[in-house]
Protein backbone atom coordinates (compact mmCIF):
# COMPACT_ATOMS: atom_id res chain seq x y z
CA UNK A 1 0.00 0.00 0.00
CA UNK A 2 1.57 3.24 -0.89
CA UNK A 3 0.58 6.75 -1.98
CA UNK A 4 -0.41 5.00 -5.49
CA UNK A 5 -2.98 2.49 -4.18
CA UNK A 6 -6.12 3.08 -5.11
CA UNK A 7 -9.42 4.32 -2.82
CA UNK A 8 -12.69 1.82 -3.26
CA UNK A 9 -16.09 3.06 -2.71
CA UNK A 10 -18.69 -0.16 -1.37
CA UNK A 11 -22.57 -0.04 -1.77
CA UNK A 12 -25.74 -1.72 -2.43
CA UNK A 13 -26.47 -0.45 -5.56
CA UNK A 14 -26.63 3.13 -6.77
CA UNK A 15 -27.07 5.67 -2.90
CA UNK A 16 -23.09 5.33 -3.16
CA UNK A 17 -22.65 7.02 -5.93
CA UNK A 18 -23.36 10.86 -3.88
CA UNK A 19 -20.11 9.76 -1.43
CA UNK A 20 -18.23 8.89 -4.60
CA UNK A 21 -19.19 12.53 -5.77
CA UNK A 22 -17.59 14.37 -3.00
CA UNK A 23 -14.64 11.92 -2.84
CA UNK A 24 -14.12 12.81 -6.46
CA UNK A 25 -14.71 16.49 -6.12
CA UNK A 26 -12.35 16.86 -2.54
CA UNK A 27 -9.62 14.90 -4.11
CA UNK A 28 -9.40 14.41 -7.92
CA UNK A 29 -5.92 12.96 -8.36
CA UNK A 30 -6.94 9.84 -6.38
CA UNK A 31 -7.69 6.65 -8.39
CA UNK A 32 -11.10 5.28 -7.34
CA UNK A 33 -13.13 2.09 -7.36
CA UNK A 34 -16.81 1.67 -6.84
CA UNK A 35 -18.53 -1.13 -6.42
CA UNK A 36 -22.38 -1.77 -6.63
CA UNK A 37 -23.89 -5.17 -5.19
CA UNK A 38 -26.67 -4.54 -7.63
CA UNK A 39 -27.56 -8.48 -7.42
CA UNK A 40 -28.45 -8.25 -4.35
CA UNK A 41 -30.04 -4.34 -3.75
CA UNK A 42 -31.82 -3.17 -1.91
CA UNK A 43 -30.01 -4.12 1.81
CA UNK A 44 -32.82 -2.48 3.21
CA UNK A 45 -34.79 -5.36 3.95
CA UNK A 46 -32.38 -8.21 4.12
CA UNK A 47 -31.09 -9.61 7.34
CA UNK A 48 -27.85 -8.86 9.07
CA UNK A 49 -26.55 -11.75 8.12
CA UNK A 50 -27.13 -11.87 4.55
CA UNK A 51 -25.99 -8.29 4.01
CA UNK A 52 -22.62 -9.36 5.66
CA UNK A 53 -21.93 -12.29 3.23
CA UNK A 54 -23.11 -10.52 0.31
CA UNK A 55 -21.14 -7.36 1.08
CA UNK A 56 -18.06 -9.36 2.02
CA UNK A 57 -17.48 -11.01 -0.91
CA UNK A 58 -17.77 -7.70 -3.17
CA UNK A 59 -15.62 -6.31 -0.49
CA UNK A 60 -13.21 -9.27 -1.13
CA UNK A 61 -12.93 -8.91 -4.61
CA UNK A 62 -11.91 -4.83 -4.12
CA UNK A 63 -9.37 -5.91 -1.54
CA UNK A 64 -7.49 -7.65 -4.52
CA UNK A 65 -6.87 -4.48 -6.35
CA UNK A 66 -4.27 -2.57 -4.36
CA UNK A 67 -6.35 -0.28 -2.04
CA UNK A 68 -5.02 1.96 0.87
CA UNK A 69 -8.23 2.84 2.36
CA UNK A 70 -12.41 1.80 1.48
CA UNK A 71 -15.15 3.15 2.50
CA UNK A 72 -18.22 1.48 3.09
CA UNK A 73 -20.65 3.64 2.04
CA UNK A 74 -24.35 2.02 2.71
CA UNK A 75 -25.94 2.49 6.15
CA UNK A 76 -27.31 -0.71 6.21
CA UNK A 77 -24.35 -2.39 5.80
CA UNK A 78 -22.56 0.02 8.05
CA UNK A 79 -25.81 -0.84 10.63
CA UNK A 80 -25.02 -5.00 10.39
CA UNK A 81 -21.18 -4.90 11.17
CA UNK A 82 -19.45 -4.96 7.82
CA UNK A 83 -16.94 -2.66 8.78
CA UNK A 84 -15.98 -4.78 11.77
CA UNK A 85 -16.57 -8.16 9.98
CA UNK A 86 -14.11 -6.66 7.41
CA UNK A 87 -11.64 -4.66 9.49
CA UNK A 88 -10.49 -7.94 11.34
CA UNK A 89 -9.37 -9.86 7.71
CA UNK A 90 -7.70 -6.87 5.96
CA UNK A 91 -5.01 -4.49 6.50
CA UNK A 92 -5.95 -1.10 5.18
CA UNK A 93 -8.36 1.47 7.00
CA UNK A 94 -11.85 0.75 6.80
CA UNK A 95 -14.61 3.87 6.84
CA UNK A 96 -18.36 3.44 7.37
CA UNK A 97 -20.66 6.22 6.45
CA UNK A 98 -22.77 5.96 9.42
CA UNK A 99 -20.18 6.56 11.81
CA UNK A 100 -18.83 9.48 10.25
CA UNK A 101 -22.23 11.21 9.83
CA UNK A 102 -22.73 9.91 13.79
CA UNK A 103 -19.67 11.81 14.65
CA UNK A 104 -20.92 14.79 12.85
CA UNK A 105 -23.46 15.10 14.59
CA UNK A 106 -21.91 15.06 17.53
CA UNK A 107 -19.38 17.45 16.51
CA UNK A 108 -22.26 20.24 15.67
CA UNK A 109 -24.92 19.42 17.26
CA UNK A 110 -26.24 22.26 19.93
CA UNK A 111 -27.00 19.55 22.22
CA UNK A 112 -31.44 20.21 21.50
CA UNK A 113 -32.92 18.18 19.54
CA UNK A 114 -31.64 15.62 16.77
CA UNK A 115 -33.20 13.94 14.14
CA UNK A 116 -32.67 10.73 12.33
CA UNK A 117 -33.74 9.58 9.18
CA UNK A 118 -33.14 6.31 7.10
CA UNK A 119 -34.51 3.53 5.74
CA UNK A 120 -37.06 1.11 8.02
CA UNK A 121 -33.67 -1.21 8.26
CA UNK A 122 -31.44 1.12 9.66
CA UNK A 123 -33.82 2.69 12.02
CA UNK A 124 -34.86 -0.37 13.35
CA UNK A 125 -31.02 -1.26 14.30
CA UNK A 126 -31.30 1.32 16.53
CA UNK A 127 -27.30 2.33 15.81
CA UNK A 128 -27.47 5.97 15.21
CA UNK A 129 -29.90 6.67 17.71
CA UNK A 130 -28.00 4.57 20.41
CA UNK A 131 -24.79 5.99 19.43
CA UNK A 132 -25.65 9.45 19.70
CA UNK A 133 -27.91 9.13 22.34
CA UNK A 134 -24.74 7.37 24.36
CA UNK A 135 -22.28 10.99 22.91
CA UNK A 136 -24.98 13.17 24.13
CA UNK A 137 -26.77 12.00 26.70
CA UNK A 138 -28.69 15.33 27.31
CA UNK A 139 -30.09 15.49 24.16
CA UNK A 140 -33.36 14.07 22.53
CA UNK A 141 -32.91 11.83 19.71
CA UNK A 142 -36.26 11.32 17.84
CA UNK A 143 -35.58 8.52 14.95
CA UNK A 144 -37.78 8.33 11.54
CA UNK A 145 -37.88 5.19 9.04
CA UNK A 146 -38.61 6.99 5.70
CA UNK A 147 -38.62 4.20 3.33
CA UNK A 148 -40.68 5.68 0.66
CA UNK A 149 -37.42 8.73 -0.13
CA UNK A 150 -35.17 6.05 -1.78
CA UNK A 151 -37.83 4.36 -4.49
CA UNK A 152 -38.88 8.26 -5.08
CA UNK A 153 -35.02 9.21 -5.74
CA UNK A 154 -34.81 6.22 -8.12
CA UNK A 155 -37.45 7.19 -9.87
CA UNK A 156 -36.73 10.62 -10.35
CA UNK A 157 -39.21 12.58 -7.94
CA UNK A 158 -37.04 15.22 -6.55
CA UNK A 159 -38.67 18.64 -7.29
CA UNK A 160 -42.16 16.91 -7.51
CA UNK A 161 -45.48 17.78 -5.19
CA UNK A 162 -45.51 13.82 -4.81
CA UNK A 163 -42.12 14.00 -2.92
CA UNK A 164 -43.32 17.12 -1.09
CA UNK A 165 -46.56 15.45 0.06
CA UNK A 166 -44.14 12.51 0.80
CA UNK A 167 -41.87 14.58 3.15
CA UNK A 168 -44.78 16.21 5.26
CA UNK A 169 -46.32 13.02 5.90
CA UNK A 170 -42.83 11.26 7.23
CA UNK A 171 -41.53 15.15 9.22
CA UNK A 172 -45.30 16.10 10.31
CA UNK A 173 -44.18 14.23 13.44
CA UNK A 174 -41.05 16.89 14.66
CA UNK A 175 -42.32 19.42 13.14
CA UNK A 176 -42.11 22.13 15.62
CA UNK A 177 -40.28 20.08 17.50
CA UNK A 178 -37.36 21.98 18.22
CA UNK A 179 -35.40 19.92 15.65
CA UNK A 180 -31.81 21.95 15.56
CA UNK A 181 -29.87 19.08 13.94
CA UNK A 182 -30.99 16.40 11.27
CA UNK A 183 -29.06 13.53 10.17
CA UNK A 184 -29.29 11.68 6.77
CA UNK A 185 -29.32 8.57 7.36
CA UNK A 186 -29.19 7.39 3.88
CA UNK A 187 -27.14 7.84 1.12
CA UNK A 188 -30.00 8.47 -1.21
CA UNK A 189 -31.45 11.16 0.56
CA UNK A 190 -28.99 13.95 0.45
CA UNK A 191 -30.91 14.60 -3.04
CA UNK A 192 -33.69 15.52 -0.79
CA UNK A 193 -32.33 18.20 0.93
CA UNK A 194 -34.27 20.80 -0.34
CA UNK A 195 -37.50 19.64 -0.05
CA UNK A 196 -36.88 18.64 3.68
CA UNK A 197 -35.31 21.98 4.39
CA UNK A 198 -38.40 23.79 3.00
CA UNK A 199 -40.55 21.61 5.01
CA UNK A 200 -38.71 21.94 8.69
CA UNK A 201 -37.21 25.81 7.74
CA UNK A 202 -33.93 27.12 7.65
CA UNK A 203 -32.89 26.95 10.87
CA UNK A 204 -32.57 23.41 11.09
CA UNK A 205 -29.16 22.24 9.92
CA UNK A 206 -29.30 18.91 7.84
CA UNK A 207 -26.00 16.84 8.24
CA UNK A 208 -25.10 14.80 4.99
CA UNK A 209 -22.51 11.90 6.25
CA UNK A 210 -21.08 11.37 3.22
CA UNK A 211 -19.24 14.89 3.26
CA UNK A 212 -18.37 13.87 6.64
CA UNK A 213 -17.00 10.30 5.64
CA UNK A 214 -15.47 12.35 2.84
CA UNK A 215 -13.51 14.59 5.23
CA UNK A 216 -12.56 11.66 7.19
CA UNK A 217 -10.88 9.61 4.59
CA UNK A 218 -8.85 13.00 3.52
CA UNK A 219 -7.84 13.49 7.26
CA UNK A 220 -6.84 9.84 7.32
CA UNK A 221 -4.61 9.90 4.11
CA UNK A 222 -3.20 12.86 4.59
CA UNK A 223 -1.98 11.83 8.69
CA UNK A 224 -0.72 8.56 6.95
CA UNK A 225 1.22 10.48 3.81
CA UNK A 226 -0.80 8.21 1.32
CA UNK A 227 -2.62 11.18 -0.32
CA UNK A 228 -1.48 10.45 -4.12
CA UNK A 229 0.85 12.81 -5.85
CA UNK A 230 -0.49 12.42 -9.36
CA UNK A 231 -1.15 14.96 -11.84
CA UNK A 232 -3.41 13.47 -14.14
CA UNK A 233 -7.11 13.17 -12.88
CA UNK A 234 -7.72 9.55 -13.49
CA UNK A 235 -11.32 8.54 -14.09
CA UNK A 236 -13.21 6.14 -11.45
CA UNK A 237 -13.65 2.75 -12.30
CA UNK A 238 -16.84 1.12 -11.78
CA UNK A 239 -17.29 -2.77 -10.62
CA UNK A 240 -21.11 -3.75 -10.30
CA UNK A 241 -22.72 -8.04 -9.76
CA UNK A 242 -25.95 -7.39 -11.95
CA UNK A 243 -27.33 -5.70 -15.34
CA UNK A 244 -24.35 -2.96 -16.31
CA UNK A 245 -26.40 -1.40 -18.74
CA UNK A 246 -29.06 -0.58 -15.90
CA UNK A 247 -26.25 0.95 -13.41
CA UNK A 248 -24.89 3.11 -16.41
CA UNK A 249 -28.85 3.97 -17.17
CA UNK A 250 -29.55 4.79 -13.78
CA UNK A 251 -25.91 5.96 -12.13
CA UNK A 252 -25.40 8.76 -14.51
CA UNK A 253 -28.32 10.68 -12.69
CA UNK A 254 -27.00 10.04 -9.49
CA UNK A 255 -23.27 11.57 -10.80
CA UNK A 256 -24.49 14.20 -13.62
CA UNK A 257 -22.65 12.13 -16.36
CA UNK A 258 -22.47 9.67 -18.09
CA UNK A 259 -20.59 6.69 -17.07
CA UNK A 260 -18.20 5.06 -19.87
CA UNK A 261 -17.91 1.65 -18.30
CA UNK A 262 -19.34 -0.65 -16.01
CA UNK A 263 -17.41 -4.01 -15.55
CA UNK A 264 -19.33 -6.94 -14.29
CA UNK A 265 -18.56 -9.35 -11.24
CA UNK A 266 -20.46 -12.17 -10.38
CA UNK A 267 -19.88 -13.47 -6.98
CA UNK A 268 -18.53 -16.91 -6.90
CA UNK A 269 -20.24 -17.47 -3.88
CA UNK A 270 -17.74 -18.69 -2.26
CA UNK A 271 -18.62 -16.30 0.57
CA UNK A 272 -21.90 -17.89 0.75
CA UNK B 1 -47.42 -37.51 -9.03
CA UNK B 2 -51.05 -38.31 -7.96
CA UNK B 3 -53.97 -36.34 -6.10
CA UNK B 4 -52.43 -35.98 -2.72
CA UNK B 5 -49.56 -34.25 -4.83
CA UNK B 6 -48.90 -30.57 -3.68
CA UNK B 7 -49.33 -27.62 -5.69
CA UNK B 8 -46.37 -24.54 -4.89
CA UNK B 9 -46.22 -21.03 -5.63
CA UNK B 10 -43.35 -19.54 -6.60
CA UNK B 11 -42.82 -15.73 -6.18
CA UNK B 12 -39.87 -13.32 -5.23
CA UNK B 13 -41.03 -12.37 -1.90
CA UNK B 14 -44.64 -11.29 -0.82
CA UNK B 15 -46.92 -10.49 -4.02
CA UNK B 16 -47.02 -13.69 -4.81
CA UNK B 17 -49.25 -14.50 -1.41
CA UNK B 18 -52.24 -12.80 -3.06
CA UNK B 19 -52.02 -15.64 -5.47
CA UNK B 20 -51.79 -18.20 -2.98
CA UNK B 21 -54.67 -16.55 -0.98
CA UNK B 22 -57.11 -16.96 -4.13
CA UNK B 23 -55.85 -20.89 -4.51
CA UNK B 24 -56.42 -21.52 -1.00
CA UNK B 25 -60.01 -20.15 -0.84
CA UNK B 26 -60.84 -22.00 -4.28
CA UNK B 27 -58.88 -25.08 -3.56
CA UNK B 28 -58.95 -25.28 0.12
CA UNK B 29 -58.44 -29.19 0.77
CA UNK B 30 -55.08 -29.22 -1.79
CA UNK B 31 -51.73 -29.06 0.06
CA UNK B 32 -49.87 -25.61 -0.79
CA UNK B 33 -46.31 -24.92 -0.46
CA UNK B 34 -45.36 -21.19 -1.12
CA UNK B 35 -41.70 -20.43 -1.44
CA UNK B 36 -40.77 -16.28 -1.41
CA UNK B 37 -37.19 -15.88 -2.77
CA UNK B 38 -36.63 -12.84 -0.29
CA UNK B 39 -33.14 -13.21 -0.27
CA UNK B 40 -33.23 -11.48 -3.98
CA UNK B 41 -36.02 -9.73 -3.66
CA UNK B 42 -37.43 -7.03 -5.70
CA UNK B 43 -36.86 -9.02 -8.97
CA UNK B 44 -37.85 -5.86 -10.53
CA UNK B 45 -34.51 -4.47 -10.77
CA UNK B 46 -32.60 -7.22 -11.39
CA UNK B 47 -31.25 -8.78 -15.10
CA UNK B 48 -32.90 -11.74 -16.95
CA UNK B 49 -30.19 -13.77 -16.39
CA UNK B 50 -29.82 -13.28 -12.69
CA UNK B 51 -34.28 -13.66 -11.76
CA UNK B 52 -33.69 -17.25 -14.08
CA UNK B 53 -30.77 -18.08 -12.08
CA UNK B 54 -31.99 -17.06 -8.44
CA UNK B 55 -35.87 -18.22 -9.05
CA UNK B 56 -34.71 -21.59 -10.83
CA UNK B 57 -32.85 -22.91 -7.55
CA UNK B 58 -35.66 -22.27 -5.59
CA UNK B 59 -38.27 -23.73 -7.77
CA UNK B 60 -35.76 -27.00 -7.97
CA UNK B 61 -36.01 -26.94 -4.55
CA UNK B 62 -39.75 -26.85 -4.69
CA UNK B 63 -39.79 -29.71 -6.97
CA UNK B 64 -38.56 -32.33 -4.96
CA UNK B 65 -41.61 -32.12 -2.85
CA UNK B 66 -43.82 -34.47 -4.96
CA UNK B 67 -45.54 -32.00 -6.90
CA UNK B 68 -48.37 -32.10 -9.35
CA UNK B 69 -48.13 -28.16 -10.41
CA UNK B 70 -46.23 -25.42 -9.86
CA UNK B 71 -47.72 -22.02 -10.38
CA UNK B 72 -45.19 -18.82 -11.34
CA UNK B 73 -46.66 -16.10 -9.16
CA UNK B 74 -43.88 -13.36 -10.21
CA UNK B 75 -44.68 -11.26 -13.37
CA UNK B 76 -40.99 -10.34 -13.28
CA UNK B 77 -39.85 -13.67 -13.79
CA UNK B 78 -42.47 -14.64 -16.24
CA UNK B 79 -41.30 -11.81 -18.39
CA UNK B 80 -37.41 -13.38 -17.76
CA UNK B 81 -38.56 -16.47 -19.40
CA UNK B 82 -38.47 -18.57 -16.45
CA UNK B 83 -41.48 -20.61 -17.29
CA UNK B 84 -40.13 -21.73 -20.32
CA UNK B 85 -36.83 -22.71 -18.93
CA UNK B 86 -38.06 -24.60 -16.10
CA UNK B 87 -41.18 -26.95 -18.11
CA UNK B 88 -38.14 -28.28 -20.11
CA UNK B 89 -37.25 -29.57 -16.78
CA UNK B 90 -39.49 -30.74 -14.72
CA UNK B 91 -42.24 -33.56 -15.47
CA UNK B 92 -45.19 -31.61 -13.89
CA UNK B 93 -47.41 -28.43 -15.24
CA UNK B 94 -45.92 -24.91 -14.77
CA UNK B 95 -48.28 -22.22 -14.61
CA UNK B 96 -47.23 -18.46 -15.40
CA UNK B 97 -49.53 -15.80 -13.50
CA UNK B 98 -48.35 -13.42 -16.47
CA UNK B 99 -49.39 -15.47 -19.09
CA UNK B 100 -52.97 -15.73 -17.68
CA UNK B 101 -53.30 -12.89 -17.10
CA UNK B 102 -53.19 -11.93 -20.65
CA UNK B 103 -54.99 -14.75 -21.81
CA UNK B 104 -58.21 -13.06 -19.33
CA UNK B 105 -58.07 -10.10 -21.12
CA UNK B 106 -57.81 -11.18 -24.44
CA UNK B 107 -60.95 -13.27 -23.58
CA UNK B 108 -62.89 -10.41 -22.01
CA UNK B 109 -61.45 -7.34 -23.78
CA UNK B 110 -64.67 -5.50 -25.62
CA UNK B 111 -61.65 -4.57 -28.23
CA UNK B 112 -61.63 -0.85 -27.18
CA UNK B 113 -58.04 0.53 -25.53
CA UNK B 114 -56.50 -1.90 -23.21
CA UNK B 115 -54.09 -0.40 -20.37
CA UNK B 116 -51.39 -2.54 -18.55
CA UNK B 117 -50.04 -1.62 -15.25
CA UNK B 118 -46.61 -3.33 -14.07
CA UNK B 119 -43.46 -2.40 -12.94
CA UNK B 120 -40.66 -0.84 -14.51
CA UNK B 121 -39.10 -5.06 -15.52
CA UNK B 122 -42.19 -6.13 -16.40
CA UNK B 123 -43.16 -3.10 -18.81
CA UNK B 124 -40.18 -2.80 -20.08
CA UNK B 125 -40.00 -6.53 -21.38
CA UNK B 126 -42.64 -5.20 -23.53
CA UNK B 127 -44.01 -8.91 -23.28
CA UNK B 128 -47.43 -8.10 -22.12
CA UNK B 129 -47.88 -5.57 -24.58
CA UNK B 130 -47.00 -7.99 -27.40
CA UNK B 131 -48.61 -10.81 -26.76
CA UNK B 132 -52.14 -8.72 -26.17
CA UNK B 133 -51.76 -6.75 -29.49
CA UNK B 134 -51.02 -10.05 -31.46
CA UNK B 135 -53.78 -12.14 -29.86
CA UNK B 136 -56.01 -8.16 -30.46
CA UNK B 137 -54.69 -6.55 -33.26
CA UNK B 138 -57.27 -4.22 -33.72
CA UNK B 139 -57.06 -3.23 -29.86
CA UNK B 140 -55.41 -0.08 -28.61
CA UNK B 141 -52.34 -1.36 -26.30
CA UNK B 142 -51.18 1.53 -23.45
CA UNK B 143 -48.73 0.13 -21.37
CA UNK B 144 -47.95 2.26 -17.55
CA UNK B 145 -44.54 1.39 -15.28
CA UNK B 146 -46.15 2.36 -12.13
CA UNK B 147 -42.67 1.37 -9.97
CA UNK B 148 -44.11 3.49 -6.99
CA UNK B 149 -46.77 0.63 -6.44
CA UNK B 150 -44.83 -1.65 -4.79
CA UNK B 151 -43.22 0.26 -1.32
CA UNK B 152 -46.52 1.43 -1.21
CA UNK B 153 -48.27 -0.93 -1.04
CA UNK B 154 -45.31 -2.74 1.52
CA UNK B 155 -45.05 0.66 3.50
CA UNK B 156 -49.55 -0.16 4.15
CA UNK B 157 -50.25 2.99 2.24
CA UNK B 158 -53.05 1.45 0.66
CA UNK B 159 -55.95 4.10 1.45
CA UNK B 160 -54.15 6.83 2.25
CA UNK B 161 -54.23 10.12 0.28
CA UNK B 162 -50.48 9.77 -1.03
CA UNK B 163 -51.31 6.72 -2.72
CA UNK B 164 -54.45 8.48 -4.20
CA UNK B 165 -51.81 11.26 -5.52
CA UNK B 166 -49.51 8.36 -7.39
CA UNK B 167 -52.33 6.69 -8.69
CA UNK B 168 -53.04 9.78 -10.72
CA UNK B 169 -49.70 10.55 -11.24
CA UNK B 170 -49.14 7.40 -12.94
CA UNK B 171 -52.96 7.03 -14.44
CA UNK B 172 -53.37 10.87 -15.56
CA UNK B 173 -52.06 9.92 -19.18
CA UNK B 174 -54.89 7.30 -19.94
CA UNK B 175 -57.85 8.65 -18.49
CA UNK B 176 -60.54 9.50 -20.39
CA UNK B 177 -58.96 7.54 -23.44
CA UNK B 178 -61.64 5.53 -23.64
CA UNK B 179 -59.79 2.35 -21.52
CA UNK B 180 -62.28 -0.35 -21.02
CA UNK B 181 -60.01 -3.00 -19.60
CA UNK B 182 -57.24 -2.72 -17.30
CA UNK B 183 -54.58 -5.84 -16.24
CA UNK B 184 -53.61 -5.28 -12.91
CA UNK B 185 -49.86 -6.78 -14.09
CA UNK B 186 -47.56 -6.97 -10.75
CA UNK B 187 -48.76 -8.82 -7.76
CA UNK B 188 -49.67 -6.12 -5.39
CA UNK B 189 -51.57 -4.42 -7.66
CA UNK B 190 -54.62 -6.00 -6.74
CA UNK B 191 -54.14 -4.41 -3.13
CA UNK B 192 -54.72 -0.71 -4.75
CA UNK B 193 -57.85 -2.26 -7.00
CA UNK B 194 -60.24 0.21 -4.90
CA UNK B 195 -57.87 3.51 -5.43
CA UNK B 196 -57.59 2.44 -9.24
CA UNK B 197 -61.07 1.93 -9.64
CA UNK B 198 -62.26 5.28 -8.46
CA UNK B 199 -59.35 7.11 -10.14
CA UNK B 200 -60.98 5.67 -13.38
CA UNK B 201 -64.44 4.83 -12.84
CA UNK B 202 -66.72 2.02 -12.61
CA UNK B 203 -67.08 1.42 -16.33
CA UNK B 204 -63.17 0.21 -16.38
CA UNK B 205 -62.66 -3.36 -16.11
CA UNK B 206 -60.06 -4.33 -13.77
CA UNK B 207 -58.15 -7.73 -14.54
CA UNK B 208 -56.62 -9.15 -11.44
CA UNK B 209 -54.28 -12.10 -13.17
CA UNK B 210 -54.00 -14.06 -9.94
CA UNK B 211 -57.77 -14.91 -10.26
CA UNK B 212 -57.52 -16.12 -13.49
CA UNK B 213 -54.56 -17.95 -12.62
CA UNK B 214 -56.31 -20.28 -10.01
CA UNK B 215 -59.31 -20.76 -12.49
CA UNK B 216 -56.92 -22.08 -15.09
CA UNK B 217 -54.85 -24.43 -12.21
CA UNK B 218 -58.61 -25.48 -11.04
CA UNK B 219 -59.49 -26.53 -14.81
CA UNK B 220 -56.17 -28.13 -15.15
CA UNK B 221 -56.16 -30.14 -12.30
CA UNK B 222 -59.56 -31.33 -12.92
CA UNK B 223 -59.25 -32.08 -16.44
CA UNK B 224 -56.17 -34.27 -14.95
CA UNK B 225 -58.27 -35.53 -12.07
CA UNK B 226 -55.57 -34.60 -10.00
CA UNK B 227 -57.63 -32.51 -7.68
CA UNK B 228 -57.37 -33.16 -3.96
CA UNK B 229 -60.10 -36.05 -2.55
CA UNK B 230 -58.87 -35.31 1.14
CA UNK B 231 -61.82 -34.00 3.49
CA UNK B 232 -59.23 -32.11 6.01
CA UNK B 233 -58.13 -28.43 5.05
CA UNK B 234 -53.89 -28.31 5.15
CA UNK B 235 -52.19 -25.40 6.34
CA UNK B 236 -49.83 -24.05 3.46
CA UNK B 237 -46.53 -24.61 3.97
CA UNK B 238 -44.12 -21.71 3.92
CA UNK B 239 -40.29 -21.38 2.81
CA UNK B 240 -37.81 -18.22 2.19
CA UNK B 241 -34.58 -17.67 1.45
CA UNK B 242 -33.69 -14.89 3.88
CA UNK B 243 -34.88 -13.55 7.17
CA UNK B 244 -37.89 -15.73 8.20
CA UNK B 245 -39.23 -13.86 11.33
CA UNK B 246 -39.54 -10.51 8.76
CA UNK B 247 -41.86 -12.43 6.10
CA UNK B 248 -44.10 -13.61 8.56
CA UNK B 249 -44.41 -9.93 9.89
CA UNK B 250 -45.43 -8.82 6.64
CA UNK B 251 -46.35 -11.53 5.02
CA UNK B 252 -49.50 -11.78 7.36
CA UNK B 253 -50.77 -8.44 6.14
CA UNK B 254 -50.94 -9.80 2.79
CA UNK B 255 -53.08 -12.91 3.91
CA UNK B 256 -55.25 -11.06 6.68
CA UNK B 257 -54.14 -13.57 9.20
CA UNK B 258 -50.74 -14.79 11.13
CA UNK B 259 -48.32 -17.65 9.60
CA UNK B 260 -47.65 -19.87 11.73
CA UNK B 261 -44.61 -21.02 10.77
CA UNK B 262 -42.04 -19.92 8.16
CA UNK B 263 -38.96 -21.93 7.10
CA UNK B 264 -35.43 -20.83 5.47
CA UNK B 265 -34.07 -22.66 2.68
CA UNK B 266 -30.58 -21.21 2.22
CA UNK B 267 -29.67 -21.38 -1.22
CA UNK B 268 -26.94 -23.56 -2.34
CA UNK B 269 -26.14 -21.48 -5.12
CA UNK B 270 -25.22 -24.78 -7.23
CA UNK B 271 -27.44 -22.99 -9.55
CA UNK B 272 -25.28 -19.94 -9.96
Amino acid sequence: MDRNSSIAVFDSGFGGLTVMCALKAALPHENILYFGDTAHLPYGNKSREAIVRYASECCLFLAQKNLKLLIIACHSACSAGLVEALQEQLPFPIIGVTSCGIEEVVRVSLGGHVAILGTRATISSGLFQKQIQTKLPKTQVTALACPLFVPLVEEGFIEHPLTEMVVKEYLGEVKGQGIDTLLLGCTHYPLLKKAIQKELGEGVLLIDPALACVQKASDLLKKEALLSERIEEPPAQFFVSDDAEKFKELGQYFLGHCIPSVALYLPSNKAL
